[in-house]
């Protein structure tokens, strides 16, 4: 077992292109398809087939329809937070909602939801109870931290301690909810399972700290996106409420006023400056990292795999894009 | 066992309400109560427990989380659907969308179709596998219902046999899920439960067809909504899907003409009436009720069981609302 992000997720690439959907209404599945085939780091399935592989030393093969279903889950809700979110883009490319229609997102969305189920489903008898139950489980966070979401866009008052946990919810449970149903395929004790489920959770919240970071203070050359798109949407990221919670009032009024994009920027990055929030959120992101790497410690693997999970968790707070 | 609709219906009714959802994002399932709460026939939950005890002659709690996942899943569809029909009212009441707003409805909605998941899956672990794999094949077949129903709203070629497949996707197919899932439940043979999801099947087109029909036909004082409905909104009925296919064009050239509601729903009946389709539709109906009554005929059960069926099956092809 070769293991590297680029090995696995070439296989999952080889799966994904092979699925083959009901017949009936092949129009319901144009939407998902399109969604499935548009890419992305893959990093759910890969996360799922690197457990399953350090855990059981079996082909990532026997673990490959798991994989797919909770790809499968992600791309579903990345479809409907399209519709929610009214977005254009994603990927490079128009948005389901827009090259088709909003009613072909939401029935397609849903068709996902239950085709990711499906998958997630084959798997020997013994094992389905586990893996269904932490299926749904993680589905239902992922929702309710999207509602947290939503619900944070409407407030000024959110804390550090809220956002994490909103985060923890809308991100880190679906990378700890792979983690967990790879060790489930692999018939892992439930000790470990909950160590590579932390490992998972620790890991998505470096994830999404440093893409916070990444939003404001990355190279745009490499990031690909343009920096302080967070800024200029006044996005609720740990920057912006940390922030908010930390400067007296001034921050609240700079977003109040009405700036030109440029000037916003320039105005919000000068408040971070002073309360050195540039050095805190990446320290606060390898903090994460480093206790992702510290949960597996007691977990016995070959060393390729250790370092597998080693660096992908160092990346993850490192990563320039 | 008493078997009747009311007895059963308000024992769901009761489960309904003692309901309990996760706590982490409370306002995710305020839309979901809301829905709930808000009645319905429960038909699809009252089959699901009716097939249970005639099958398993024992009490109908042992099924109840299984009936309540098939009226939460109705329910996520019903509340997915008013968003895509962009529907106003619902069972009196403003729908979710519009009492919230459309993100509410969609992610309270994948919420429920989650939720009708857990519920579906809280059974023995022998009847795990059949349970979910009913409940998904199900489901999917519910979506591309749907889907084909929204081609059609754009073609003017569909056939009668077309339509019938739609509605035995769109409608059925959950009625005949419901009976499948009690006689899982029931332990009941594969030979029993198929002739289960064969009443539930043809049970489901007599009572399309009769709503159908009661759009045109009925009693307004009696049917609760205003008559000619379907008609006025060029729905793809089996009526007009009918006429269109027999009346040479002419019925086409009357929708096509800038009426007044009232006149076209006129017009549109004398064209119905000159094809005899009233009749006709009533006897289409009636012969799907008894198709559902002939599928149970070699299943063994108590009398009571059986007059239940054959009751439920003939008031479908007959009710008034």
């Amino acid at each position: 077992m070769e293991y590297s992000v680029e090995h696995i997720s070439s296989a999952v690439e080889t799966a994904i292109k092979s699925l083959s959907f009901p017949t009936t209404a092949p129009r319901l599945f144009e939407p998902v398809r399109y969604t499935l085939e548009s890419g992305g780091k893959r990093l759910r399935p890969v996360l799922l087939l690197a457990v399953y592989a350090a855990l059981s030393r079996k082909d990532i093969d026997d673990a490959m329809k798991q994989a797919l279903g909770i790809e499968i889950f992600h791309n579903f809700t990345l479809l409907h937070d399209d519709v929610m979110d009214n977005a254009d883009i994603r990927r490079g490319r128009p948005t389901v909602h827009r090259r088709w229609n909003q009613n072909a997102a939401i029935l397609s969305g849903d068709a996902m939801l239950t085709y990711a189920s499906m998958l997630m489903g084959c798997c020997p008898a013994d094992k389905l109870a586990a893996v269904i139950t932490c299926f749904n489980d993680t589905a239902m966070g992922v929702y309710e931290g999207q509602q947290l979401d939503m619900e944070f866009e409407r407030r000024n008052d959110v804390t550090v301690g809220e956002y994490l946990e909103m985060i923890k919810l809308k991100t880190s449970v679906l990378l700890a909810g792979a983690c967990s149903i790879g060790a489930i395929m692999a018939d892992a004790p439930d000790d470990i399972r909950s160590k590579l489920y932390e490992y998972g959770l620790a890991l998505g919240i470096a994830f999404q700290l440093q893409d916070d970071w990444l939003d404001t203070y990355g190279d745009p050359a490499i990031f690909g996106k343009e920096i302080g798109g967070d800024i200029v949407n006044r996005k609720k990221t740990w920057l912006l409420i940390t922030a908010l919670n930390e400067s007296d009032g001034d921050l609240a009024d700079i977003l109040r006023e009405d700036l030109s994009d440029h000037e916003l920027v320039a105005q919000v990055r000068r408040v971070y400056d002073r309360l050195n929030l540039r050095e805190r959120c990446s320290a606060l992101a390898e903090e994460y990292s480093q206790k992702a790497i510290k949960a597996l410690e007691s977990v016995e693997m070959d060393a390729d795999a250790r370092n597998f999970f080693t660096e992908l968790a160092k990346q993850a707070s490192t990563r320039a894009h």
